[in-house]
């Protein structure tokens, strides 16, 4: 199969020197390239800035992504040649749109009306000011997309939840997993992942849940339901 | 001697998914640490999240820094006993207070009053709002405070700006470096930084600037220069 694993969490620059990352390793990315790999396959690994990588191997190609769009890109190049997509990557919701001193504005200048301001970005926000504010918008779904770039692939969500109960993390990752057409969809909490565990629910399209405790698990199940998935 | 060096750049969580990171590879402050354990120092080494970090070494002890909190406490604890500090760390000058939709305010309300929000932080801040606002408070001046913790230590402060003419460069370098009453300014510009150069000029208290080129020039520089001015 031809497996595509996006990894690691995307960056998206403020200016030159700062911008808003979201939290995450690539362990689990890396793991299940590399379970995919030692099972045969063929892996497109798409990683994000600080992502842990799998050592080079002859059929596993890296590319480097940095913000939503350089995943957008990267993504419509490779799905419709893809069998199977493990979108783990953790990605930016919001991207900014400039940061500027609060202080710079009227004192009567309405908050809704900062999405009508156009403030030139330096390439590196050099101020005194006590406070500052970023305006951010929200960015493309990639995962709503993969499905109308090819509709036969295999498509792995990912819901990471913090902090919630075990009822409200299903109830939310099934509906993920219903707007983005998965196939599946690995349901997760930040506070039940340490070093060594890695409590998950991997969830098909018809309701059947696996529960796993460790990445290793996870790695494997992946591999093992989506060739299930793919070849009956 | 005892050579404190900050490496890489911090992060300052917006919740517990994401944060604002400061971009620094911590590659000059791997290669100084180095340096100096060549040159038989002690070394402390303050490790941003990425940072690069040396191989263990028998006079070499990491101290794990997160946000400019962090920071603040380990230099706290270590300065009053080391004899030079090179902060080459990238440290986040502001800092997430509340990240909300925009569309969950008045249509009226007055920006200037964000700062009077009381805003619940979310463990993980989920929306579909077009737009979101984060405001930003001021961190303290890690720098200004070194010398109040230990006027005899030699300070090297580092001045990075992005695409700026030489002359503006090295004026605001030594403005920053008076202001943080350091003994050394290392004075850089990012679009003079590629994988194999690294220009920037040495400037010590009264204005004798050294040229160097590469990473490793500047780490040689900083080891003879500290030395020279402790021991005269």
């Amino acid at each position: 199969m031809r497996v595509i694993i996006s990894s690691g969490g995307t960056v998206e620059k403020i200016d030159e020197v700062r911008g808003i990352s979201n939290f995450a390793t690539g362990s689990l990315g890396c793991l299940t390239a590399e379970a995919y790999l030692e099972a045969g396959h063929e892996v497109i690994y798409l990683s994000a800035p600080q992502a842990k990588r799998p050592e080079s191997h002859n059929s596993l190609k890296i590319i480097d992504i940095t913000n939503v769009d350089s995943l957008i890109k990267a993504m419509q190049a490779e799905v419709p040649r893809a069998d199977v997509i493990i979108h783990s990557m953790a990605v930016s919701d919001y991207r900014p749109v400039f940061m500027t001193d609060l202080e710079s504005l009227p004192a009567d200048f309405p908050v809704q009306k900062l999405t009508e301001l156009q403030v030139k970005q330096e390439k590196k926000t050099a101020s005194s000011a006590e406070q500052q504010i970023i305006l951010l918008e929200k960015t493309p779904k990639v995962i709503k997309l993969i499905k109308n770039w090819n509709p036969k692939a295999i498509l792995v969500a990912f819901k990471l939840l913090v902090g919630v109960s075990q009822e409200e993390l299903l109830t939310v990752a099934k509906a993920k997993r219903d707007e983005a057409q998965a196939d599946f969809i690995l349901a997760n909490d930040l506070e039940q992942i340490s070093k060594d565990q890695h409590q998950a629910w991997l969830i098909d399209k018809s309701d059947q849940m696996t529960k796993l405790q460790t990445k290793a698990e996870i790695a494997q199940a992946l591999v093992a339901q989506t060739e299930e998935a793919l070849h009956g």
